[in-house]
């Protein structure tokens, strides 16, 4: 049986059950058109959703989408109820704030995380979400800008990249765009791409802690990076949003390496941080040293569309990233970030138990592991029914995810070891090859 | 002195102050490169900054960006703070919801805001706001449709036009985008535009109760408006936002018009409604009926882009949207819109007894005040000089609001008696003409 991610979906082209004379004469995007695939984490909702259906009883572990799990510590989510209290007062009440974030916020994320990086806090951009600034980042730039991905990747760089008109047709061939530069990241070399192989491309979207491959680049590496893009005068857009996760002294940011100003974005996020999946806070960063290839400030431009097409993060949600960033709350949320990254190491003696390669995990919430011969949905397909428990299969991550399985370490404790159980004994039972 | 918008801004066109050398080699989108004005909103504030410097002891009224200023309803604020708080209990804490929002309250947007109108909650997609919204609907399509705007209109509809690449060249003889179809709005047409005369565009964006000019819509004149979008095989995207402004039984959605559901997109949102414009809520219903020229329905793509470019509001937000929608919540929002519709009256009351031709305020909390024959930019600089009362110069709506002035009647109301009061002892000595 097939898995190929793009065929295991429901066909969306037909036409739809109206009347053709009731159809307007606006013609649907060709981007649009081109984006053949369903977005891969619905689509593992609607996997999960089918095997509750087919074994009512079964208790699901889901280790799938990377969706944390443990409560936001006490101090963070009181000062978030401070706030909507505050709302409620004729002193407390404010409307609108600023677009880019409120000015504290950004201070306090400059001095945090970018320590000894010269990042001044006008550059950061507070936001609802990683995801969300991906788009973002991208209504910068023409449909002519070419885009490079690691491959494999977190869907949304390619799947905005279609959005957006710069990705070409998919060739059915390899499940590729022809447009868009596939930097392939595998064991053999260390999941950093052979850069002297990869051609020149406007755009090159790279994130570290690796989602899903879970590897965080080196410092020689991302130097390496800035390096390759200088020479060529790309814009690195670089995804920090598993930072946070990082245990081998690997940068946190792509401003750590000398030279990055002057040709990287950083996107980063409370999400993994601070378990703000479902609160949605992240941020970017837009150097004032970046500009296009005439000179034109590009961080002018990001203010011109946060001022557009957004209109700031809840203000509620900004006093709860303050209280991330506090003493105190930066201390709670280590330990919340303590406990995925032992969920981990429970996981990697699991799998490795069973034989298996693993990587990541040591510095990012994901395992990659691998099984080499097979097809990721059909591992997928096959943990699932014999274990009842979620993964996603690599193959949804591009096709460089082929013959992987990514798992997420997000969980109670009790859940994990479960968890660890359930691979142990029952994975016994198969020979993946 | 000339207060053209588009040249009271600082040029921001010339090359950065960095070495050639270390510009990228990326070129800047031709289409932020046709958005040439600042900003509207910004651009205001940047005004009440430079006249607060000029006057540090002037008590600055502000009637300008339309920012709600009264207390969000104590039970309103509480479900916020109840779910801050719930987020830090185990059972309470919930990661990643649904991108489209949760389901208990598409559902009561659906019964609240659509009633008897045919709206199923799959088609209400729950968001961050409307101007977020108005550029994720411009997603949908490709750079080659054709936009219609009311003219004046909030700034968003042209800007996000011009950033998705639809408006073409800004012509400085007439400040309009060339490629973009101005549908005028003025006392002489009942601010409602002359359909005959209207060329046929793929999308027309239209605001009811409007706003800057603060008029609603007639069912007749909406049954127009979905006539001639059918005719033409166009998509409204229809801004209801201040819909819970109308006074006069006009139509509160483009869906009580039967046959709306074939050809209309409507945005809307809590801002205005229940002051949360610093909260950030709002919603685009898209209906299962509407379709692209090729019969695709086109709330699959918006689904996808949903899913793909955001990850769905603030859940804390959302419970605070429910709460509004409570049988009590409601009546406590209602009482607040009704000490805006007041301070509306006062306001209207104040111009009107100078003399002035003032249009809206009946249907939405802004003033439309005609200065004829003033440059609107020199009559919001002497309003502001002679009386510190901060309003919005109509040409930043577009052409059509030049020699007009918009006038928010958001503020505290002893602010707006304050503000009244000004207004009718010094703008007697001034004769605009």
């Amino acid at each position: 049986m097939l898995f190929k991610f793009h065929h295991a979906l429901p066909c969306s082209q037909k036409p739809s059950f109206l009347l053709k004379d009731q159809w307007t004469k606006v013609m649907r995007s060709v981007n649009m058109e081109n984006l053949r695939t369903g977005y891969l984490f619905p689509e593992i909702s609607r996997r999960e959703y089918e095997h509750s259906e087919k074994y009512p009883d079964a208790k699901i572990i889901k280790l799938g989408i990377g969706d944390t799990s443990e409560p936001i510590p006490d101090c963070i989510a009181s000062a978030m109820a401070k706030q909507a209290m505050a709302l409620s007062t004729v002193e407390g009440y404010s409307g609108y704030g600023d677009e880019q974030g409120e000015k504290a916020l950004r201070k306090r994320i400059a001095e945090k995380f970018y320590k000894n990086m010269d990042v001044k806090w006008e550059e950061v951009f507070v936001s609802d979400g990683a995801q969300c600034d991906i788009s973002r980042v991208q209504m910068l730039f023409g449909s002519h800008v070419t885009v490079a991905v690691q491959n494999p990747s977190f869907p949304a760089y390619i799947d905005s990249s279609v959005i957006f008109g710069r990705a070409g047709n998919l060739q059915e061939q390899n499940g590729k765009y022809e447009r868009i530069v596939y930097m392939e990241c595998t064991p053999q070399n260390d999941f950093f791409p052979d850069l002297s192989n990869t051609p020149r491309t406007d755009i090159i979207f790279f994130c570290s802690p690796n989602n899903p491959t879970g590897t965080a680049a080196s410092a020689s590496q991302l130097r390496r990076l800035v390096d390759f893009a200088t020479a060529n005068g790309s814009i690195i857009v670089y995804d920090s949003s598993y930072a946070a996760y990082i245990s081998d002294g690997s940068p946190t940011s792509i401003f750590q390496i000398p030279g990055a100003k002057q040709v990287a974005i950083e996107i980063s996020s409370f999400s993994k941080f601070a378990g703000f999946t479902g609160v949605r806070l992240g941020w970017t960063v837009v150097p004032k040293e970046l500009s296009y290839s005439n000179g034109f400030p590009i961080v002018k431009d990001y203010d011109r569309i946060v001022c557009t097409c957004f209109n700031g993060a809840s203000n509620i949600v900004q006093a709860g990233g303050l209280a991330c960033l506090s003493t105190e709350g930066f201390q709670a949320v280590s330990k919340v970030l303590n406990h995925y990254k032992e969920n981990a190491k429970i996981l990697i003696e699991a799998f490795r138990g069973l034989g298996m390669e693993v990587y990541g995990g040591e510095n990012a919430p994901y395992l990659w592991v691998h099984f080499p011969g097979s097809s990721s949905w059909e591992v997928f397909a096959e943990i699932l029914e014999k274990t009842h428990i979620l993964t996603i299969p690599g193959r949804g991550f591009g096709p460089g995810g082929e013959s992987y399985i990514r798992v997420s370490s997000f969980g109670h404790r009790q859940t994990i070891l479960e968890a660890s159980k359930r691979l142990t004994s029952s994975l016994r039972k198969f020979n993946f090859n």
